[in-house]
């Protein structure tokens, strides 16, 4: 039997699926308990985890996903093959599936307002529309990679207020964003649309999201058509995929929409998420988003995403926009905690706004188990690299 | 020998490549001679032309392009074995490369100051960043489908400036936008860049885009994360790729940009083409796009994609943005071209403004020929079906 450490934040209700591999073998599925890293491929005996991407699971639909999960819960208590069972420590993780397309919405009230009152100081900080749909865009799939990969500062063109024209050269406002990312397991057609209340037959789980912002970069170029190089360069997401199925205890109630969305928007069912998370700056604490305060729920979020006839497929990834709670401890990005750069934070004793070259951030969270206790997304984490010339 | 009608467009400079079938067989990579489709994986006797995509082959790098472009001119002009030639009209031709990101600009100037005078009357029509960058934005890589796929009405949320509250239900102002879209073959790690003089060691080829529009789903959701859901449902592409070798003969200077761009826009050769595109509104021509005209190259696009760092693929596609002249029937996209529905156009007799269900729209494109004449891009089609309840 697996020893699982007590309390652990990783135990028989939690069970994430992430993508490993040892030294000079093939990537394959395992499934996460305690400190243990358990290979699913040999553990069922079944080749849709012997993949190097968790995507031929996915497409397998929620059925399958249900069955094996408690076969999982099952056998996972009892006599496991010592082979199956690696120390987490003795694995690498890598991007747990191929990612299709990525959509990052926009969905916290507070974030939104925060950057409406930064980026647009003279307008109303919420756009006319933001409470009607959830608002969103496309990001670059690419270059979604996973936690501890580094993250190189990038380059591009940014233009000060006061300048006449824009130059060239590294970003000198790098940013984070505190996000969670769903990932979409059971695909849809084209010309059809997933209801609302059809979440959980195509969400397969959740992940971390760090969605790395160039602030200097994106304020330039984003008229009209959006956030494009300041976004493009990385997006890290956690190893672990926790299953939509670990997060029944996690599901609140909206804290509120008015006016009341259009009936697409509206479900039967609560999709709020009591998931906390935090923000730590090279090791020291500076924020803990609060999921549940977010304004538009992940499963309005797919509904809206498909409700034109896109089709959604297996792998897609849609994040929810930085998570900001109401207070100033509660937000997700560093140009709201600071206020554009104008009230740095003290990090390690030094005065801070934006990103340092060296600087480490690691997003973890928690959220209410199954079976009482609390579980653990693990973290996402990535190092900034000097940028290239 | 291949029987090449006299004066087609399909000549032995062209040799645009695809992927066919034939019934109950698997898709393999065809290449396209008269009105013929050869099939490379039994002439070359390579594997690698037996994959249902182009992708395998756009992996192999432009060297590996150039020699089996020469091998085909080559052989395709001796003794070709019966079983490799089809007609074509009696294959299906379907999307020919997996799109791993896509991305669309925005790169006319006449289209840019169109749309800017049309969706915001009372602003300046280009905004500031439009002639510093070429300013795009990533669409959604799933729902680009091939010519000859059926477009549903989207669905969504659309005001109009005199209603107080967002209504539901089918776009009235379904548009199409006529462009080119590049498909990159050598892939870029990330962290690095591709150089603008370094295109054509990345670009495999071009091929015909509609990125069919719903404007009145654009206009309200578009602020201020760019175009979403207006965008998503459909983008259409031709199903020959002309490789970028074929295209010699068409290579211009670009019409002149002031002020001069930043060093990492500016290249040594000249990557503007003289293509001229034709766009069919039920079978009647309405507007002839000229490609020469656009402000932006490609190299400068795919120069601007990557300079913060963002890795490219084999497949990724980016397309030019709406391509549209400075006469009033140089327009590629219907909004432009009846000045948003105030100047309708005729129509087989019709007045006409936006899509109706049942229309149909062809683009086409034809280019100066690397032996003499001209060389045809086919066409990318398809018809407008009602909205889903």
């Amino acid at each position: 039997m697996i020893e699982v450490p007590e309390g652990s934040l990783f135990g028989y209700g939690n069970l994430p699926y992430g993508v490993f591999s040892r030294p000079g073998e093939e990537r394959r599925v395992g499934v996460r308990l305690g400190d243990s890293v358990v290979d699913v491929a040999l553990l069922l005996d079944d080749e849709v985890f012997a993949a190097p991407t968790l995507n031929p699971f996915l497409a397998q639909g929620r059925a399958r996903w249900d069955e094996v999960r408690a076969r999982l819960r099952d056998l996972l208590r009892g006599d496991v093959p010592g082979e199956a069972v690696h120390p987490v420590g003795e694995v690498t993780l890598h991007l747990p599936f191929e990612v299709a397309d990525y959509v990052d919405f926009y969905a916290s009230e507070h974030h939104a307002s925060n950057l409406g009152r930064l980026f647009r100081p003279d307008s109303e900080p919420l756009m006319p529309n933001w409470k009607h749909l959830p608002v969103g865009y496309h990001g670059r799939a690419g270059t979604v990679v996973v936690s501890g990969t580094d993250v190189v500062r990038p380059c591009g063109q940014r233009k000060a207020p006061d300048e006449t024209a824009p130059t060239y050269g590294p970003s000198r406002r790098l940013d984070i964003e505190a996000e969670l990312g769903f990932v979409v397991g059971t695909p849809s057609p084209l010309g059809g649309r997933i209801d609302v209340d059809s979440f959980a037959d195509h969400v397969f789980g959740v992940v971390l999201v760090n969605d790395w912002s160039a602030r200097d970069l994106q304020a330039w170029e984003y008229v009209p058509l959006g956030p494009h190089l300041g976004k493009s360069f990385a997006t890290s997401i956690s190893p672990w995929v926790v299953p939509l199925a670990a997060l029944e205890a996690a599901r609140v109630p909206l804290p509120g929409q008015d006016p009341e969305p259009l009936p697409y928007l509206r479900g039967r069912e609560d999709w709020g998420l009591d998931i906390d998370l935090v923000v730590e700056w090279n090791g020291e604490e500076v924020s803990r988003p609060p999921y549940r305060t977010m304004y538009w729920s992940p499963a309005q979020m797919l509904a809206h995403l498909t409700v034109n006839g896109a089709s959604a497929r297996t792998g897609d990834l849609f994040a929810s926009g930085t998570i900001s709670g109401p207070e100033k401890s509660q937000r997700g990005a560093f140009i709201e905690l600071t206020w554009g750069g104008r009230e740095p934070v003290t990090v390690k004793g030094e005065q801070r706004t934006f990103l340092e070259d060296g600087d480490e951030v690691t997003i973890s969270a928690t959220a209410p188990g199954p079976d009482g206790g609390r579980i653990s997304f693990g973290e996402v984490t990535g190092t900034i690299r000097p940028a290239r010339d």
